[in-house]
């Protein structure tokens, strides 16, 4: 485990930073990681809530990387109509050990064609989406399929990369990584699911999320047709 | 809650990006919420794992807060040292209605005078250094005192965040946030707790924590002598 193992996060203005800086905080630990966070333009992004990230490298002058991770957020909206970055994606993924996404990051491994055929996790509010990209959405807060690992929303994306980490350095290895963040988590209520959260959160929640559906499902539709014109 | 409620991470070069990223994910979704970051010299930052932010506000250029949130890290060393970045997080703490940290991050809480009798959270390979500055180490996940509410290590800081969200906001919305976020965690070992982990995976995280200790205790020292001169 001496070698490098190039991690590659692919951001966009308005990604929701904890979709992959939770993933960093893991991945960062493994032996040999090499983080690299790149976009299409480089330089800083903003998240969409309002976190600044600097010295980010154009996405297209990064090598090939051991694991792609590619978050979610508002801004998957513009970034499914990026079509240097949707090309990237697919060129990293190409040659990546694991091609791993968080929330609605995997509706962007969709939009590039990595998903057609394959069980894929999502946020909740958008996990039926996957489906116009040819892929199965699943419940679970982690899912396999072959190569490729997908979180579920914003926070799964720590459970997804400890997951990783037990597979490529050892179940061991990972127990130590989590002991290093403490992660033992305590949420101090039991609301993170749509299922458990109650009727009137997740109406509230839902509402707000709808506000953003139309444009969302836009681009959903525009990404899966061009992608069905591009094979 | 329409009146804006500023946030401040106090942020300085080798933090641990999840201390902060963690509450800012959770707090930026506070109605109101105004949350900035800021360091001694602001502009951009390195985190202790290579992650790159931008956009940081020089902190003695930042006005009042409702909330101050001082994050940990191994760059705690030199912080601990910085007379000019203590001493703002004596003004902000000053006015705030919630003076917080995670992880280590409340030894700089010590370090600035803020924890003096007080119960306070840290990270479990630190906390018995919380005396240090007179404070009472506290085991607990989330700890409150007072307007001074502590986590423990890195990824506590959620948990934190949403304890003071239900606070501030009501535990509705609280439950909202962690709807939106998907925080239903789950970890794929348990073993992020030092008595959970087991004697191997607790004894070699032990060992490379104790290749920090001997500059992070002179640190606590050096600092715990000032405090006690200043006062």
């Amino acid at each position: 485990m001496s070698d490098r193992f190039r991690i590659v996060f692919a951001v966009y203005p308005g990604v929701t930073q904890l979709d992959f800086t939770g993933p960093h905080e893991v991945l960062c630990r493994l032996p040999g990681a090499q983080c690299i966070v790149a976009s299409t333009l480089g330089g800083n992004i903003t998240t969409d809530g309002g976190l600044g990230f600097g010295g980010i490298l154009r996405i297209e002058e990064v090598g090939d990387c051991a694991l792609l991770c590619v978050p979610g957020g508002p801004g998957t909206v513009e970034a499914m109509g990026d079509a240097v970055f949707l090309r990237q994606l697919r060129r990293l993924a190409g040659s990546a050990r694991y091609v791993t996404s968080v929330c609605t990051g995997s509706l962007l491994l969709g939009a590039a064609g990595l998903l057609q055929g394959r069980r894929a996790a999502c946020h909740w509010a958008w996990r039926d989406a996957l489906k116009e990209f040819g892929a199965q959405p699943d419940p679970a807060r982690v899912v396999r399929d072959g190569n490729v690992v997908t979180g579920g929303g914003v926070t799964a994306g720590i459970d997804m990369a400890l997951t990783v980490v037990a597979e490529v350095a050892g179940e061991d290895y990972a127990r130590q990584v989590q002991l290093a963040i403490e992660y033992a988590p305590q949420p101090p209520f039991d609301a993170g699911r749509p299922e458990r959260a109650g009727a009137a959160v997740l109406a509230a929640v839902s509402a707000r999320f709808d506000r953003l559906r139309p444009a969302r499902e836009a681009a959903i539709r525009a990404a899966a047709t061009r992608l069905r014109e591009l094979q």
